[in-house]
């Protein structure tokens, strides 16, 4: 089944949030309005809105209130690609160029700013002072995490707890956030959007695992980007840290450096694909999705449910 | 009479917040912690702090409530600058080395991403959900105000409408928020936070256009940065646009690109600053000081009324 089939019954909502995150993002001003039609247009999987959604399901469910967290949730999240583009200095992003690319960084720079207030603007339209909390602090851990990232990369003496944690911070908690944001935005009691939290907390790991391995295991076409994209440019993924663990591969991954090319790199990121490495870090990963399946069973029963059962089992399987 | 004299029965408040913005800062993150502190002890006036609080005295002054508010703005116009010095590619501010100057670009994007995330963090405990509207209203300009400003550079074909609209928001507006928020926060009535903001408003444009001057007026140890520096970087600022109008100094003015050296400018600095254009824009300045006087008097007589008054004096007189 195709993911969109899942929550086909969203479908008109997803079309509203999807409009409202285009006139969102209609700036008067020009160059900010140019680029912010230019990420919409890159596309994305809006999975953070779906989230929003099923979330809200389970409370007092109102559109017109929840659709100002699902945005905002979208919005942030693409603000911290912009900025990431500037940091990791991408060219391409979903097989077309970036804002810092495009235009240049100091455009870029602006434009996550702009986006990022954007979002705020939105956040607040929702009442409950509870969201706000929720959001500035999974904001301060996605910042960590950014800077964690800097700090690690090339760095070949790190352990699984530290790329755990990091991941955490800058994929897994906006997508549990998501989870949480739209029950409380719709009065979902405590006891229930805690579960959801972390629910989205682990479906967000097994997410950002699986985006690790792909890189290795998927073909440019899907990535929209060359193979081994994060291993040149430093980023020390789970696949990786595996790899380490075997003589052979330790040696040759230890020699990787900034001026290291994309030609250089693909013999090595073959033999990651064909190594063990993939297994352990799928192993890892459907850990995570067992520990979803569970906090969900501790939900109640209805179709939002079944939705993100669905969704947990799609990300576990997912090809690109 | 010293500036910081004026509000000196604020000192023990003051002192708390600046215990406050420290602790803030102290990011357990080791590079986000030295970025910070070494942004911090660049010093500043804290002018935004002691707006919020003059204007919390108009109401119901609570210091544990109303710190988070002067906390937060404070680290948000840290945030911006941090930014800025990106863009302007910086390498000093206030006689220090910038954060993009001492570590790099890539860790000063995120760097004033983190800051602003751990002001909204303070922001979240401010319960008037209307401060969290125009906190997020006056983000968005400030951002639309920073993109203006890369698009406006080495144009000189722009009139003063469009400088002061770009001061408006990239300025005067957080000031003006400044004020509007301590009185938000602390219970304000409408008719009179909308008095404080337009207060705010007006001193904000006063500051700009005085900081604008002194950049022509003042000595490198005053602005701990060489004098001429805003037009050496094609920030075309009241000054410039009313030296414009003399056909001599046009001429000279319209041959700065951004090959343009700080030695090649000085004789225009020169010029400029004996020119009558330094006179036309004082009395700008002066304009809105005089509507920032009148506003007062609609405001309830007492001590911060007093205090508010000396401030907005001061900036019409201030040397650097």
């Amino acid at each position: 089944m195709k993911l969109k089939m899942m929550y086909s019954f969203l479908n008109t909502d997803l079309n509203l949030i999807e409009k409202e995150l285009e006139e969102t993002i209609q700036a008067e001003q020009p160059l900010l309005r140019q680029a912010g039609l230019h990420l919409l247009q890159a596309g994305g999987k809006r999975i953070r809105p779906v989230f929003v959604l099923l979330a809200g399901k389970f409370g007092d469910y109102n559109i017109d209130k929840i659709k100002h967290v699902a945005v905002a949730l979208e919005l942030i999240h693409m603000a911290s690609l912009v900025h990431d583009d500037v940091i990791d200095d991408a060219g391409m992003r979903r097989g077309k160029p970036t804002i810092k690319a495009k235009w240049d960084n100091k455009i870029a720079v602006y434009t996550g700013d702009y986006i990022l207030a954007r979002s705020l603007e939105l956040m607040a339209k929702v009442e409950q002072i509870e969201a706000h909390k929720i959001l500035a602090y999974s904001l301060v851990e996605l910042n960590i995490g950014e800077i964690e990232q800097i700090r690690d990369k090339y760095n070949f003496d790190q352990n699984v707890r530290t790329y755990l944690r990091r991941i955490k911070r800058k994929t897994a908690l906006l997508i549990a956030v998501s989870c949480q944001l739209g029950a409380v935005a719709s009065d979902v009691p405590a006891s229930i959007h805690r579960k959801l939290y972390l629910f989205g907390y682990y479906v967000g790991m097994a997410f950002q695992i699986t985006d690790d391995i792909l890189d290795f295991t998927a073909t440019e076409e899907q990535l929209g980007k060359p193979a081994g994209s994060d291993l040149l440019q430093g980023n020390i993924t789970l696949p990786v840290l595996f790899a380490l663990q075997d003589p052979v591969l330790n040696s040759q991954i230890n020699k990787i450096s900034e001026s290291t090319t994309y030609e250089e790199i693909q013999p090595l990121v073959r033999a990651i694909k064909q190594s063990s490495a993939i297994d352990y870090s799928t192993d890892i990963s459907n850990r995570y999705l067992e520990k979803a399946y569970k906090i969900l069973k501790e939900l109640p029963q209805n179709r939002a449910r079944n939705t993100l059962y669905n969704i947990a089992k799609f990300i576990g399987k997912r090809k690109f």
